[in-house]
């Protein structure tokens, strides 16, 4: 087992009509002047931005908000949050919505106390000052709610690439499952893919944690379970609930206790695709490339590749749980394929070139352009 | 899935050489001047208080030393670390040792606010005001590294009560498992015993949180692996890193996300007999207490009973599961009956009374003064 540090200040309010209690929380953290940053206007069909609205309203909050974050969010939107929330004077920011909004409130906290935000993505240096951070979340896959950590993209340099610093933990994340009643199927199941693509990241990047290894087996088979359930029936409380629940301790540091750190070279060739195809949601792209990342690099570590098939995935061989694996992703009507996915042939090289700008991915693998393009070819 | 708060503010740091730490991690926080409290003294034999002292020198800190603190940890000692505190002028506390010790400083830590510090555990109220804490743990069993949980026994009217509060959390706990090498077998098994009973507690209390009772079995089943093979060597370190991790987290909030606050029957029966026994050790009473209270009660929700025993046991009963249990510990060398820990039948009445000290008991089954002289018997 690796050494680790562990550290994740984060309250997380979890259950059935939190929502209204926001208010309450920020006031009683010493904050009255929220910048309130949302997505498309989900929030205002689902009765969520009411709730919001007038528990700051009922805590004598004032408010100001800036709508129109979108999927793989941009650093342009960031700089407007930036923005807005120094001409507001805000001494907090409310994230209202999924990772992509909450990424995006991460950055700016950063960002305000810098001249160019996206300068602290190119430093890969910790964040050390951030302007403190709510959330109400709406769509459980990205685990941000509960960590400390943003991806963006830089849109005209097609990097799609992350911070990470402690006072990027939110200091409460409202977690209301009955939320995300509304979600269409895809957002759902793309938000498994997510949460399943976090735990291996981490899983197989050591294998003596055997705690750990265990623990994220549970939180793995619990995701296939209770998505399962929700293709169902969306509206399973208990199943939203428990997704939900794993969805967070899939990236909050309890599933990457001894890891090292995890691997992460899916994350980076799925950070490449949606640089190059903003379209193309996160965890659907990820729920392609992890398959494919697995068949090329299990050599490294067979018995841990392994226990992963079995345990998960009950499958006899590595191969075997590749192929359960994508078999419950298409009975999820998920693509298992870049093609499904809209990628073109011709722009293969291209991403491998756009991954590459990050640098050498992984560490169960050390990849350079070579391997991201044979994993992509996989994947195709 | 029951509604919770999680919020565990305690930087836990972890692993191999991390015991040296403790100095900075003090001194960066801003602390000058500390008062150290220990136990009996097999700090200065496995080396852990040299490195305490250096580190704590070679940052700058003054300190000053208590020393004494035993198992079932009592409030008269208690009063005597806060009396030397505030002579001191100790501006944090550091606990080096067991649960017992690290308790006892949280006691001190909200005493040192208030007039008389029993008066803390009569009122079950949170504790709103503490000292700030800081931990370098010796012994894996009770979590209390990373919570916010202190039990104490009022030696004169035989009561072993607990008091909680957001202050209690330590700021830092150093967890370096290779400090666990030169304990006797029975400590390691005590410990054991009683993170398998933190987990328990939690779990039988509702069967609503998938997530969270399949994290708890992957945890029961990690620290039952791991203490098999200290068993046949004391100086594993994955087996002693891995069992101490999976202590941590059978009570540092994650084993309880959902389960509505947990049971705790068990512990307070075992509260009863250390308080009548002050000898007999808290982990080895809780396995001699929770068979018998399992093969009580578990008629109230067998459908939870019999997953506990499949998924954990391999047992095809609730009956089968906990006969599974027993003799896991008698292969552990540890004792499965009250008469065996040297408990005399003619005082399983005096128990009964003052375990109903603390009023009615559990809540799986509410335990009344009778249920509790039945369990005892079936213990005996």
């Amino acid at each position: 087992m690796l050494n680790f540090d562990f550290y994740n200040p984060t309250k997380l309010v979890f259950g059935k009509n939190t929502v209204k209690r926001i208010g309450k929380e920020i006031s009683s953290n010493g904050y009255t002047s929220v910048l309130l940053v949302a997505g498309g206007g989900s929030i205002k069909e689902n009765g969520v931005y009411d709730i919001v609205v007038n528990s700051l309203k009922n805590n004598g909050i004032k408010f100001k908000e800036v709508w129109g974050v979108r999927a793989n969010p941009v650093i342009s939107k960031v700089n407007e949050i930036i923005e807005v929330a120094k001409d507001f004077k805000a001494d907090c920011l409310l994230a209202v919505g999924g990772g992509s909004v909450i990424d995006s409130v991460k950055a700016a906290s950063a960002g305000i106390f810098v001249d160019n935000v996206w300068n602290l993505f190119e430093m890969r240096k910790p964040v050390t000052k951030g302007l403190p951070i709510f959330t109400v979340l709406t769509l459980s896959a990205t685990g941000s709610e509960m960590n400390c950590y943003s991806v963006v993209t830089n849109e005209a340099e097609k990097k799609k690439w992350n911070i990470a610093g402690t006072p990027l933990h939110p200091v409460v994340s409202i977690v209301d499952p009955t939320v995300q009643f509304s979600l269409p199927w895809h957002q759902t199941l793309n938000g498994s893919l997510d949460a399943l693509s976090h735990i291996m990241e981490l899983y197989f990047a050591n294998d003596t944690s055997i705690t750990t290894l265990a623990v994220n087996e549970s939180l793995s088979k619990t995701v296939i379970e209770m998505t399962d359930i929700l293709q169902k029936n969306e509206k399973n409380y208990n199943a939203r609930a428990n997704l939900a629940w794993a969805a967070t301790l899939a990236l909050n540091g309890i599933s990457g206790a001894g890891q090292g750190g995890g691997d992460w070279a899916s994350h980076g060739i799925e950070h490449g695709i949606s640089a190059v195809y903003p379209d193309i949601a996160h965890g659907a792209g990820l729920g392609v490339v992890f398959p494919a990342w697995i068949e090329y690099c299990y050599d490294a570590n067979p018995s841990l590749f392994e226990r992963w098939s079995k345990n998960i995935w009950n499958g006899a061989s590595v191969k075997e749980g590749i192929e359960n694996f994508k078999s419950k992703i298409k009975s999820w009507n998920g693509a298992v394929t870049l093609r499904e996915l809209g990628v073109e042939k011709n722009k293969l090289d291209e991403i491998a070139d756009t991954v590459m700008l990050a640098g050498v991915q992984g560490k169960v693998k050390k990849l350079k352009k070579e391997d991201i393009k044979n994993i992509l070819q996989l994947a195709y």
